[in-house]
């Protein structure tokens, strides 16, 4: 798994009932377009990326709550508040985190070079940085990235800005869908990348999205945190937030019409198609997530609260016994229910309900009776399937993506910066 | 690490300025013996224990949080709460959880023929399970083991009790230590079992400490609270809390004397030598962690709130990021600073600084200047180590105890029920 592009029709990246676009990414709305560079910041490859309206537009972002912000986030953070921005520069191979007052400077002179050479205003242009912590911006190759990059803006480097942000990521990762409202189409896309360091509490990873709809900088925040709920907030790789995530969305009007607004004709459509983008880009971070060898839905329905569901979702999505036990093929349903009982949430042995996919392996005290036969090794043998638990609480439900603890997941993590 | 019993020569496990008893275990203290048995759940070993005091005993217990507590659990609970158990049975293999009205039948039964033929009440024998979730257990051998221990007690049995009672603990975990008061001298001791799901939220694992003082039965509580909250409650393995965990604590007053109460002569005697064995016993845990290679004290100090010193201690000793860089032995401190930040611990870049041992590696906003000598290649490569944290923001402090997340640590863990 996660080794090639994922399929336009695979319904696990995305799922049924969403007008995708095929191949679609963060320049499939109009007028926006995105441009990828090879800086020498990691060797042999793109790590410099550019996204771009060509026209203005508004934004709104969701950043880290980690305490220790890098100094790319404390920069967009007030920038983002403006509503204006048009345009991201980023890199790749260093974090730009916990560098003082030095690192910070480096951040200010990236994004005053950057919107001077693309030609927009410096509170237009958000900087995002990904990589190691601790280590300074080799500054005299970013700048120059920083100049080259808007020479080389295209519609067509979506694919190559989404592959250029990659990390340890294996896959680019890209979605699109298109919506309608008031007799128009409008297009929403991104791009996304991460695939460590993944437990969203607000925004995780460094995300882009895209629209051509206008949409008020208000309007957008809460558009954008709808989606973020749903989506970033829902996925777990190894339960760690990261200095430097960043989930922006930017709106340009570019494909006409009166701006879309909540309660308006058009907003509900927006928001839907902004969902599912956002999701489709969160599945595709678990299933490149370091190591992953399975994609696992943890399902939990019959909770007593909406805040129990996503504890006990939560709960068994982080427990690193219960992701080894997927990554051996091992349905150990009593890892699942022992992070229930640690999450909580109210529950009850004797209430209490556990399938994996199909086959149902606790029932209300006792191991189902159906627990034993092959149809539960069939499953264990999937790439993806579904940890799915009926506390019999009540009526509130909540579903978590994440995937196995591997021994390659230990490999990739046991000399990151080495 | 964790082939070999624990020498009594070892500072990490048996701390300095302790009056250490060499080689001694639950049954150091006067009137208390052990038995273990081969009743057939585990092939070629033992897998039952019995300990037993000659006389009437008090006693106090922690269970664990879980909200789905094992059947033993359900059953000590209110038996602890009484305050005269004077003997634990004990069998790993299988730790009846999940199992329903049928399986708390079979403690129940467990602990009547365990008490009939040990001679003694019902309420005065603690049922101790370990093992898988959700199986029932074979209660045929289960009683034979009951019927057959009490002939086998003897005082120098404490370490095979301690051997019977591991699950997959390579080495078994005994402590013991002497305190003097009112011119008398008394004896704590204990066993403990545990490797995996380690993460204590109150007890956790089986742990089992006697002595020969005497202590009325809610004096007996608060001291085993003041032990636990400094020892098994400040380890950690991967964040897990099991349905099972147990902390049993038991004063037979065999020695002598009256009883030991707070504010009375000997009373921090006691407790503070009691800590020192739940220490020990903890460490020994930590040491003996699945997997694990190296020992990690995070220390926190400098923390604005004592709360914040526990929470930001943990975050960084759970994070499988951090924990998988130990294994690797690279100096990541940027996982040190990120997990601080995500603790919600009051925190701020330019105020923290890090060592590993000896070697500053991050102070107040940069990289510190002596962290690319060799020395920290040195630390990284040693069996235990610290890593300190100091936030600058108070005067709190606390630590807790880790290991690293290895490859072995996903193997044992992929296949454990199968």
């Amino acid at each position: 798994m996660a080794q090639s592009v994922p399929s336009p029709d695979d319904p696990l990246i995305f799922p049924p009932g969403t007008d995708w676009i095929a191949g679609g990414g963060a320049t499939s709305a109009l007028g926006w377009r995105a441009a990828a560079y090879a800086a020498g910041l990691k060797a042999g490859r793109d790590d410099m990326a550019l996204l771009f309206s060509d026209v203005p537009a508004t934004c709104a972002a969701l950043f880290t709550s980690n305490r220790v912000p890098a100094a790319p986030v404390q920069y967009d953070r007030p920038l983002a508040e403006k509503g204006r921005c048009r345009a991201a520069v980023v890199n790749v191979g260093c974090a730009n985190a916990c560098t003082g007052p030095a690192g910070y400077a480096d951040t200010v002179e990236t994004g005053r070079v950057a919107a001077e050479a693309a030609g927009v205003a410096p509170d237009e242009m958000l900087v995002c940085s990904t990589g190691t912590i601790g280590r300074r911006l080799a500054m005299d190759r970013l700048l120059a990235g920083a100049r080259a990059l808007p020479a080389l803006l295209s519609r067509d480097a979506g694919a190559a800005a989404a592959r250029a942000i990659m990390t340890t990521d294996t896959v680019p990762k890209q979605a699109a869908a298109r919506f309608r409202a008031g007799g128009r189409e409008y297009a929403v896309g991104g791009m996304c990348k991460g695939s460590g360091m993944i437990c969203p509490n607000l925004a995780t990873t460094l995300i882009f999205v895209t629209t051509d709809a206008a949409v008020a900088a208000p309007d957008l925040k809460t558009a954008l945190r709808e989606a973020a709920s749903r989506s970033f907030n829902r996925i777990t790789v190894d339960g760690d937030q990261s200095t430097n995530d960043t989930f922006a969305l930017f709106a340009n009007g570019a494909a006409g019409g009166p701006p879309l607004a909540p309660g308006a004709e058009g907003w509900d459509a927006f928001v839907q198609a902004l969902s599912a983008v956002a999701l489709s880009l969160a599945r595709q971070i678990v299933r490149d997530g370091e190591g992953a060898s399975k994609f696992v839905t943890v399902a939990v329905e019959g909770a007593a609260s909406a805040a129990d569901a996503l504890a006990a979702c939560r709960e068994i999505a982080n427990s690193p016994l219960f992701k080894a036990a997927c990554y051996g093929g091992d349905p150990n349903w009593g890892r699942v229910i022992s992070a229930v009982g640690n999450s909580g949430a109210a529950c009850e042995e004797l209430k209490t309900r556990i399938w994996f996919d199909d086959v149902c392996v606790y029932d209300r005290g006792k191991i189902a009776s159906d627990a034993d036969n092959g149809r539960l090794a069939g499953v264990m043998r999937r790439r993806a399937f579904e940890v799915r638990v009926d506390l019999g609480m009540g009526a509130f439900s909540d579903a978590v993506y994440t995937s196995d603890l591997s021994r390659e997941y230990v490999d990739i993590n046991a000399d990151y910066t080495t």
